[in-house]
C-alpha cells in the first residue's frame, strides 16, 4: 500500500534496470491481435450483423417509428416552412456562383433533403447549396466551358440560342462533376473513408473558408456591377478576373450596383441588430426574405429590366426536367476537382452535424453521412442540381426555429417544390445583382477570421503558417488544388514540428529524483563524467542526423573520431612493442624519444575500415589509460565522459533508418568506453527493438534503465565499485613502466603513463 | 550529493506540483532567441564572413593549395586513368537510357568533371552519368520526342537525315532537362536547401533504386532484342512499352541477343569471382573494359553488322559540337521531370559523398555539393551532355584503386577527352546490344534488394509499406512524378505512426513509484477512484478525437453525459425545493412519492446549452452527493472516479486544435468533479499552454505534477485530509434530511442520501 506521509515523497526500493525490474515482476503473457485477426473480426458475418449494418445504412429505419407526432410535429412544422424559404433564395443566390441560371438552384436544393432524409444520421442539418461548393463547382464550370468575351453586354439581348445551349451546357458539367462527387463520396463511405476529415484542422478550415469568401466576393463582383467576365482556369484565375474586371470598370450598370450596395447596406445592419438583441428578439428578423419581396416588387413595378438594363433572374422553368446522363468525358477532366468537392462538401456537413450530435447527445456515423451524401449528390446531380452539402446559416434556421428530426428538412424540400412548380415565376424580375448582394451578406463571419492570423501568431507559429498557407494555395491555385495542397502543407507541419526537436542537457536539481534543463536552473548537479541527453520527439529518417549532431554537441566529441585516434594510437603502441621498443614500468610509460617517426600518415580504405572497429586489447599484456599521456608523439583527445544518458521518454517510436542510426551512435560510444542508458521508454520500444534485432553482443539489452534517476545510482555504484576494487587489489595489481629504447632517439624525455595491467 | 546505498533507490523530498517545485527552485531567465534574432544573425554582414562565403564557394581554394604532390599524384594518376576507361564505358551504356546516341554520353562523362574538380567539396566521388538518372532524362525525351513506330528495324537503313535531326531533337531535349535541372540544383544550393536529402530515407531509397533497376531492365530489353518500341509517356509506360516488346517478340535479332546473353553471363560470374576473392585479388577484374575490347574486335573482325544486321554504336563524332542554347518551351514542359532530376542527382551524390567523407573523416557541405552539381549539369547540359551525378561502381573505382583528391576526378576526364578527340573511332564496330548488357550486368545488386521487403515486413510494417509503396509508385507513375509521390506518403506514415496512438492504463507495480501498463503485470495496483491515463504521442489535430475517445473508453463514461444529467438533476431538484416539496432531514432526503411526474423532456437549445455550464450549487442550502441515491425518479449515473492523472511525458507537442479539444476535455471532467492531473511534461509545454491562454479560472496550471508519483501522493493525502476533516467536524456538521410532502403522492417510500451542509 502507498501511504501519503505528509506532504512527503518518499520511496525506497532497489535501483531497476529493465531487465532487473522484468525479473522482479513477471509481465503477464498478452496476446496481441495481429492484423490477420482485426481482419477477422471485421470480416465476420451474423444475422445479428447483417442486421445492424442494414439498419445503419437507413437511419429513418430506426427513428421514424419513434416519432412523437404530438410533441414534435408542430415545430418541425414551423422549422420546415423557415428553412424552405431561407433554402429556395439560398438556392438562387448560389447558383450564380456557379454561374448557372438561378432556377437550377433550386433543384439544388430540393432534390437532395428527399434522399438525405432517408439516409442521413444527422437530425439537424438543412442539407442542400453551400456557397464554398458552389463556388468550387462554379471553377469547373468556368474552366470547362468558356464564355465569349465578345459576348454583348446585356446577355439577353445576345443571341438567345446560343446562350441557352451553353447554360445547358454548364448545367451539364455542373451536374457531372456533381455526380462524380457523389460517386466519389458513396465508395469512400462503402469503404469507410468517414475519418479522413479529421485531416481538416481547425486552422486550415478557417484559412480555407476565408479564401472561399474571397472567391465568392470575386465572383460576385460582375453580377453586383453586371460585367461581362471572361473564364479563367484555375491557377491565378482570381487576378485574372480581378484584371478582367477592372480594365472593363467604366462600362459598369449603375442601377445594379446602386441596388446592390442599398441591399447590403440594409442586410448588414440588420443582422448586426439580428445579432445584439438576440436575446430579445423572438426570431432573427428575416430580412433576406423581406428584401427580396421587396426587391422583387421595386424591379416589376419599375420595369428595371427595360429601364436600367439590369439583369434578372428571368424566365423561371416550371417544374422539373427530364434527368441527365453525365458525359464520362467529364468525369475526365474533372476527377480532381470532383475529389475536392466531395470531401469539402462531406467535410462541412460532417462538422455542422456534429456540432448538433454533441449538442443534442446523438450518435452521427460518419461513414453513413457519407454515404448519404454521395446517394443525395448522384440523385441531384442527375436531376441537373449541383453540388449539396448544408450551409451554416439554412442549419441554424432550421435548428433555431425548432426542427427536431428530418421531417423539418422534408417539409423544406416541399416548400422548394412549391415555388418550382408553382409560384417561381413571382420571382423573375428579382435582379441578379440582388441575390449577389445576399450572398454577399453571409461573408462577414468569413472574412473576420483573418483576425485569426495574429492570434494564431501568438499563440503557435506552426497553426499560423497553416492558415496562411491554406489561404494563399486556395486563392492562388483554386479551391480543389488548394485544399490539397493544403493538406500536404498541414501534414508536413507535423513532420517539421518533429524534425527539429529541442534536445536538451538535463541535470539533478534538489538532489532528489528530479532531473531538469541544464540551463534553466542554477544550484544544478551533474556527476562527473556523465550526461543527460534529452530527445522530445520522435526519432525518425528525417531527424535522426540532426540527433547525433545534437548529441555530438552537447558530449563535446565526435565518438567515432576519437575511436579511430585510439585505434591509429594503438597501432603505433603495437608497433613499438613490436619492434621491442617499449617496455613495461611498474609506473607507466617511460619514454627516451621525442622524434618518433610517423610514417603511417596514408591509410588505405581498409585500414581506415579497421580504424573503425572496436578496440582491441587482447594481445597487448596492459591496458591503456587512454585519458592520461601516452609515449612521446602519441597524441589521443581526452575525454571526460565515462557515462551518457538518453532520456528517450518522449520518444515514441523508431523508424528504421533512425535505428539504424543509433546504434551505430551507441556502438562508436560504447566502442570508446562511454556507458550509454536509455532510460524512459516504455516496454512496447524495447520489444520493438528486440523484433528488429537491434541487439547483439556490442548493444545490450541491459542497457536499459527505468528512469534518469536509476541509471544515475547505477552508475555512482559502478563507480564506487570499481575503485573499491582498485583500492583493495591495488595491492595485487603492479604497475609497469615501458621503457623505449630507440636507436635515433636525439634526446631523453620521460613521460609517465598509469597503466593497469590485464590478468 | 547524491550517495548510491547499496543497490537502492531512495528517495525523499516533498511531493512536487510545477508550481511548489518553481517555488522551491527558481528558474533561471533565459532569453530565448526569437525568429528575428536568428534572421539578424543570418543576415549580418563581416569581411570575415564575406572571405568565408568565397572560400566556401570554391572549395579548390582551400585543398588545391595543400596538394601533398610526392604523396598524392601517383595514386591520383593510377585512379584517374582507371576511372576514365569505367567512364568511357558507362557513358556509352547510360547514352542509351537516355535514348541518345553513344557518343553523347562521353560527353556527360566528360564536362560535369572539370566543373566540379572546382566547386566540390567531395575528393572521392566520381561525378558523371548515373543509370537512375539517365533513365529518368530518358524518359522525358521519349515522352517529348515520339519515335515512329513505323521505322524500319536497322535505323541504319531508314532515311538518314530523318533519323538524324530527330536524334538532334532528343539530344535538345535531354540537353535542355539537363540545364533546367542545374539551374533547379543551383537555386536550391544558393538557398540553402541542401538539406532536402533527410527526407529520403532509408527504405525509400532502396524501393526507389530497385523500381528504377525495372525501368533499366525493361528499357534495356529493346536493344538486347534489337526492336523498335515506340515512345510512351509517363504514367503506366513499362506496361506499354512491356507490350510493345512482347507484340513484336518474333523480330528479335538472335546475333544481338546471343551476344548480350554470353556478355551478361560472363560479367555476372566474373563480378561473382571479384566479388568472393575481394581480400586476394590485388584489384579487382576489370572485366567490363576487356569485354567490351573483345566485343567490338569480334564484331569488327566478322562484321557483324552487315552480316547479322545488328545495331553497332556507329559513326562516333570525332572532337565536341558547338553548344546550345535551350529551348525555353521545354523548359515548362518538364519542370516536374527536372525537379525529380534535380533532387534524385544530389540525393545520389550526396549520399556517396557523405559515405566518403565519413570514411576519410572531412566534411562536405550540402549546399555547395548542389551548387557544385547545379554549375555542372548547366554547363554539362550546354555542351550536349545529359545529367549527371555520380555512380556507385564508377566511384567505387575512383576510390579504392587510391583517388586522394579530385585531380584524380580531373584525370578521368582527361581520359574521356582523349577518347572523344583521338580514339572515339575505334569503338563504332561495338554492338549497342552490348553496351546494353554491360548496363544490365550493374542490375543485380539493386534487384537483390527485394529481399528487403520480407525484412522489413518483420521489423516494421511502416518502413515496408514505404518500401512497397515507392516501388508501386516509382513503376507506375515513373520515377520523377513517382519520387514526389513516394516523399509525400512517406511523410504521411510519420502522421500515421503518431495518430494511433496506444494510449493505456496505468497502475502502480511493486508498491513504489513505478507505473506501468495495468495490462501487463498481475500484481498492480490502483487506488480506489484513480484512472492514470498514458498517450504514448503527440497529440494534434488528427488525433485529438481518437484522444479523447480512448480517454473516455478508459474513465467509462462520457463526462458531458454525466454533468448534462447532473444539471437536469438539480433542475429538478430546485423545483422539488422551489415548491416546498423538499425538506433537509439530518439523514438525507426522504422522499415520500414516487410517481413524481417529470414534464421536461422537451429542452430548447439555449436550455440545452445550459446543461452544459458548470454545475451551480451557491443558491441551494445544502450540497448534493452525486454517488448517493437522489430522490425518487430522479437518476443520475453514479461515478466512482475522483482523479485523474494524464502522463503526458511523451506528448511532445500540442497544437492549436488539441489544446481547445483537450481543454474541453478537462473542463467536463473538472465541472463533474474529478480532479485532473497532468504529469510528466516539461518546463517548455505548460509555458506553451501559458502563452496560449490555456488556463483560466477553470483549468489552473495548478494541475501539473511532476510525475505519476507526486500526483498520487497528492491525491492520496488530499483524500486523507477531506476524511480526517470530515471526521473531526462531524460534530459540528449536521445532517439534514429533505422530505418531499407530495399533494399527488400514491405510494410512499423512503431513500435516504447523505448530504454535506455548506457553510
Amino acid at each position: 500500500m502507498i501511504e501519503p506521509i505528509g506532504n512527503q515523497y518518499i520511496v525506497a526500493r532497489p535501483v531497476y534496470s529493465a531487465n532487473a525490474f522484468a525479473e522482479d515482476h513477471k509481465k503477464k503473457l498478452r496476446y496481441h491481435k495481429t492484423f490477420l485477426d482485426n481482419l477477422k473480426v471485421c470480416c465476420s458475418c451474423s444475422t445479428q450483423k447483417a442486421k445492424r449494418i442494414a439498419l445503419s445504412l437507413f437511419p429513418i429505419a430506426s427513428w421514424l417509428p419513434a416519432y412523437r407526432i404530438k410533441e414534435w410535429l408542430l415545430s418541425d412544422i414551423v422549422s420546415g416552412i423557415s428553412t424552405g424559404l431561407v433554402a429556395v433564395l439560398q438556392g438562387l443566390a448560389f447558383a450564380l456562383l456557379v454561374s448557372i441560371p438561378p432556377s437550377y438552384g433550386l433543384y439544388a436544393a430540393f432534390f437532395p433533403v428527399i434522399t438525405y432524409f432517408f439516409l442521413g444520421t444527422s437530425k439537424h442539418i438543412s442539407v442542400g447549396p453551400f456557397p464554398v461548393l458552389s463556388m468550387m463547382v462554379g471553377a469547373v464550370v468556368l474552366r470547362l466551358v468558356p464564355t465569349t468575351s465578345t459576348m454583348s453586354l446585356d446577355i439577353f439581348n445576345s443571341s438567345m440560342s446560343n446562350d441557352s445551349s451553353t447554360d445547358e451546357y454548364k448545367v451539364m458539367v455542373a451536374a457531372t462533376v456533381t455526380v462524380l462527387s457523389g460517386i466519389i463520396q458513396l465508395v469512400m463511405g462503402v469503404l469507410q473513408f468517414g475519418f479522413v476529415v479529421i485531416y481538416l484542422s481547425e486552422s486550415l478550415i478557417s484559412g480555407f473558408t476565408t479564401a472561399a469568401a474571397i472567391h465568392v466576393l470575386v465572383s460576385q463582383l460582375k453580377f453586383i456591377l453586371q460585367l461581362q467576365v471572361p473564364a479563367h482556369t484555375d491557377p491565378f484565375s482570381i487576378f485574372k478576373v480581378l484584371n478582367s474586371i477592372f480594365s472593363q470598370i467604366e462600362k459598369t450598370n449603375i442601377a445594379d450596383l446602386v441596388t446592390s450596395l442599398i441591399i447590403l447596406l440594409i442586410v448588414f445592419v440588420v443582422k448586426e441588430i439580428n445579432q445584439r438583441y438576440k436575446a430579445k428578439l423572438p426570431v432573427p428578423i428575416p430580412i433576406e426574405l423581406i428584401m427580396t419581396v421587396i426587391a422583387t416588387g421595386v424591379s416589376y413595378g419599375f420595369d428595371f429590366k427595360n429601364r436600367f438594363n439590369v439583369a434578372v433572374v428571368g424566365k423561371m422553368q416550371s417544374g422539373f426536367q427530364p434527368p441527365i446522363t453525365p458525359d464520362i468525358q467529364i468525369f475526365q477532366d474533372t476527377i480532381g476537382d470532383s475529389f475536392g468537392i466531395a470531401i469539402v462538401g462531406f467535410a462541412v456537413a460532417f462538422s455542422v452535424a456534429s456540432v448538433y450530435s454533441l449538442k443534442y447527445d446523438y450518435p452521427i456515423d460518419g461513414n453513413q453521412e457519407l454515404i448519404a451524401l454521395g446517394v443525395s449528390n448522384i440523385f441531384g446531380g442527375s436531376f441537373r442540381g449541383f453540388a449539396a452539402s448544408t450551409s451554416l446559416s439554412r442549419s441554424g434556421v432550421q435548428e433555431s426555429t425548432g426542427g427536431k428530426t428530418q421531417i423539418a428538412g422534408l417539409l423544406s424540400a416541399i416548400i422548394v417544390l412549391i415555388v418550382i412548380v408553382a409560384i417561381g415565376f413571382l420571382l423573375e424580375p428579382l435582379q441578379k445583382s440582388v441575390l449577389a448582394a445576399l450572398a454577399l451578406g453571409n461573408l462577414k463571419g468569413m472574412l473576420m477570421q483573418f483576425a485569426e492570423i495574429g492570434r494564431l501568431w501568438r499563440k503557435d507559429k506552426y497553426d499560423c503558417l497553416i492558415w496562411i498557407m491554406t489561404f494563399i494555395f486556395a486563392i492562388v491555385l483554386g479551391l480543389g488544388l488548394g485544399l490539397a495542397a493544403s493538406v500536404a502543407f498541414q501534414l508536413l507541419t507535423i513532420v517539421f514540428r518533429t524534425q527539429f526537436p529541442k534536445c536538451s542537457i538535463l541535470a539533478n536539481v534538489g538532489r532528489s529524483n528530479i532531473y531538469k534543463n541544464k540551463k534553466d536552473y542554477s544550484d544544478m548537479y551533474e556527476p562527473e563524467g556523465v550526461k543527460i541527453f534529452r530527445c522530445p520527439s520522435p526519432i525518425y529518417f528525417a531527424n535522426i542526423q540532426f540527433f547525433k549532431q545534437k548529441l555530438t554537441d552537447a558530449v563535446g566529441f565526435n565518438p567515432l573520431r576519437i575511436l579511430r585516434k585510439r585505434n591509429k594510437a594503438l597501432k603505433k603502441i603495437r608497433k613499438l612493442q613490436k619492434k621491442g621498443l617499449l617496455q613495461v614500468t611498474p609506473k607507466g610509460f617511460i619514454c627516451t624519444i621525442d622524434g618518433f617517426k610517423d610514417s603511417e600518415d596514408e591509410l588505405d580504405s581498409h585500414q581506415i575500415e579497421e580504424l573503425d572497429q572496436p578496440i582491441n586489447l587482447a594481445d597487448l599484456p596492459f591496458q591503456i589509460d587512454w585519458n592520461a599521456d601516452l609515449p612521446v608523439n602519441i597524441v589521443v583527445p581526452k575525454i571526460s565522459l565515462h557515462s551518457l544518458i538518453l532520456d528517450f521518454s518522449a520518444v515514441s517510436f523508431l523508424d528504421i533508418s533512425s535505428m539504424r542510426g543509433l546504434k551505430k551512435i551507441l556502438q562508436e560510444f560504447m566502442r570508446i568506453k562511454v556507458d550509454v542508458y536509455i532510460v524512459g521508454t516504455d516496454d512496447d520500444f524495447i520489444e520493438k527493438l528486440v523484433q528488429c534485432e537491434f541487439f547483439d553482443d556490442e548493444v545490450k539489452d541491459s542497457i536499459f534503465f527505468l528512469t534518469i534517476h536509476d541509471a544515475i545510482l547505477q552508475i555512482l555504484m559502478k563507480k564506487d565499485d570499481s575503485t573499491s576494487k582498485f583500492n583493495s587489489s591495488q595491492g595485487k595489481d603492479a604497475k609497469f613502466d615501458f621503457t623505449i629504447n630507440t636507436n635515433g632517439g636525439l634526446r631523453n624525455r620521460e613521460c609517465q603513463v598509469p597503466v593497469e595491467t590485464k590478468f
